[in-house]
């Protein structure tokens, strides 16, 4: 049996939503035992009511039975164990302390502000335990003053500037239905958590990792020199042809959309191939990249008129028969169900910790191969508090403690 | 002086291109050094022949003097040594086996097939250094059998689904400018390498590590259980607006767009006081969730009106004062301006290994703030082969081994 990459780490799961939780699903999914900590005044992590749930007769807007569980929850949620604890109730810190005194990861992502309000910042906890390797995603960064600004995905997406990325100039902004505002923080919270183990592992020192989304998701839009390309003449915002690589975009066939990519002399003369054109193999307009930059919107007009007529599957055999980079646009119903990237473990199914699996759920693995560790995105999400008492009782608190802790609405 | 994660660390770089060279501009913004492997028979990284460049006189669509770089290595190669190596020819083998030897990590980016045809791949290296960690990125997974399909970020978005996540129903796929297909897979494997070194650490063992463009972001899109909404009557593609969080999505003012996200009753009250619609806010329409939802054209029309009349600023004003979350939807070029960004290292200026900064040169930085490590992204890119001497004489190579090399075209 293959070990995990984070075999015998703790993390403490103080998440909620969408962008801290998928931070500790990858944990867990690179072998981290991860610890769940919800509050039980508002039933948990607020992605439990997101609707729609799954019941034991499959999806429903409305839940109809306790076990029923959010599909979000059943997304974030695995790997996880859950235990209740108020965080707001003074009697909750010492077992805060004794979770983090086990443990090597702390992850929370409350509005920038709120740990220090309820003393479990990095600099009251870290006393604690000096090892830990505590990370915080917040909206815009740890201690930033715009505590009030609260920071949600399309919040996020505004401000970075990727809603002009997309779309012709004079458009609207483009919203992306991903919500590349949640999504992309944790996986530099992920990839600071890591740096900070490796850290901790050759010093003993644990530290403070703190991730801003709209830094991260600016940070990516930076990767592109945008501004620079349009200083010199080359727009962002083109719409579905790119024509600086023309022949480059989307196209329309009878039954669907296909992309191709063919900016070198070689794809070109491929596809005028594909579309029939092979009159125009040695012609001026299309030979090299700069005629075909001149005459874009021929070149692309000549295969839209050509897409046209034809099926996607058609379309598709003529390019790849000439071996033109090209490939049809898929839904994201169609794209999650791609069997290979199924058998990579990149899209798996989920399933209710009661009712199993239903077609139509699935959600994100560990997009990573490892040759030599194991990756786990198996083991449901966990019902709130399901391991409130094992997790106690292995910290050394009695039934009895238990119980009165859980009656003065600690637990 | 704080230590870096990977102070001590060294990485062999094959990538060329984006997303291989932004997962090593990462591991070295991170500590690690990291020595950049190119090709002197096409003038290495095909970055390095993309326009724009800086020259002396600032950007150019053309290169004029041979210390003239192009924007995409002035961002991709800093904190990188360069040396030259034609792995094409057999006396390479040597010099790559005696850099690996020292090294803990090699990253790559071919097209699958590529490092076995050329006897470089894992299981040929392993033997070389068995701590070694070999992290691939390709299209669609190492191994995979359709080497032929070009991988290029169009391709990735288009099979993904995340083209079809912007916009509203019966559009065309959107593709986003920023090439997310490019920069999920290089985040995912840094995610791998640094749980593969931690693996290391404890084992003494390497491995390899595979990721996908096509499956990284095939997984983020799996995040968000679209297929279930959909299935529940929550479409997708909603266009600038999303009526089941109504108000919610983007408006146009006199003189730019912001974003609105208020789906909760107080923050809808908020916005119909920002709009000075105090009389509605009783109202049945409007003072439930379920009502905004069964009412949210007519909701969206109301701020739409409103916003039409103002000025971007008066209308943030109005929305600020409500506490309402809402920003203005900026562009790349003012996204990457912001100062808190700067601040915080997220976004960082350029600069030109001899021509030095020029404004509206900005790039990455490594979005990540660790209270007690340090991160670097301030060592410009290296000009082709800069450090191929001083690199094969600290392996033991003479100076007429090494003019012999080059003059044999190895190096």
């Amino acid at each position: 049996m293959k070990a995990a990459p984070l075999e015998g780490k703790t993390v403490i799961d103080l998440t909620s939503a969408l962008a801290g939780p998928y931070a500790t699903f990858l944990l867990s999914g690179l072998g981290a035992r991860v610890i769940k900590v919800e509050n039980p005044e508002r039933q948990g992590d607020s992605s439990r009511n997101n609707s729609p749930y799954v019941t034991a007769e499959g999806l429903s807007v409305r839940r109809s039975a306790p076990e029923d569980m959010s599909v979000s929850m059943l997304l974030r949620g695995r790997g996880k164990e859950s235990i209740t604890l108020n965080l707001k109730r003074p009697e909750s810190r010492q077992i805060l302390v004794d979770l983090i005194r086990e443990a090597d990861v702390l992850v929370e992502n409350y509005s920038s502000g709120v740990t220090a309000r309820l003393g479990i910042d990095y600099e009251s906890l870290r006393r604690e335990n000096p090892r830990l390797v505590y990370t915080s995603i917040s909206g815009f960064g740890a201690g930033a003053d715009n505590q009030d600004r609260k920071a949600m995905d399309t919040i996020v997406q505004a401000l970075s500037g990727v809603m002009m990325t997309a779309g012709e100039p004079g458009d609207p902004p483009v919203r992306f239905g991903l919500p590349v505002g949640d999504l992309v923080a944790p996986l530099f919270a992920v990839i600071g958590t890591l740096g900070a183990l490796l850290h901790a592992e050759e010093t003993g020192e644990g530290q403070h990792v703190d991730v801003s989304m709209l830094g991260a998701l600016t940070s990516l839009v930076a990767c592109e020199p945008f501004d620079a390309l349009e200083t010199v003449g080359l727009p962002l915002r083109t719409g579905a042809y790119v024509p600086r690589l023309a022949p480059f975009g989307t196209f329309h066939t009878r039954d669907g959309w296909f992309a191709i990519c063919a900016p070198t002399d070689q794809f070109a003369a491929g596809v005028l191939r594909a579309i029939g054109r092979d009159d125009l193999l040695g012609a001026e307009d299309f030979s090299t990249r700069d005629a075909r930059v001149a005459n874009a919107e021929r070149l692309h007009g000549l295969i839209a008129g050509w897409a046209a007529e034809q099926s996607l599957s058609q379309a598709l055999e003529a390019l790849n028969r000439e071996q033109v980079p090209s490939a049809e646009v898929r839904s994201t119903a169609e794209a999650v169900r791609d069997p290979s990237v199924h058998e990579r473990g990149e899209v798996v199914p989920l399933h209710h910790p009661q009712h199993g699996h239903f077609e139509g759920l699935y959600g994100s693995g560990v997009p990573i191969r490892f040759s030599h560790s194991r990756t786990t995105t198996d083991v449901p999400a966990a019902h709130l508090g399901q391991h409130t008492e094992a997790v106690l009782q292995s910290l050394g608190y009695s039934a009895e403690q238990i119980t009165g802790l859980r009656a003065a609405g600690v637990l």
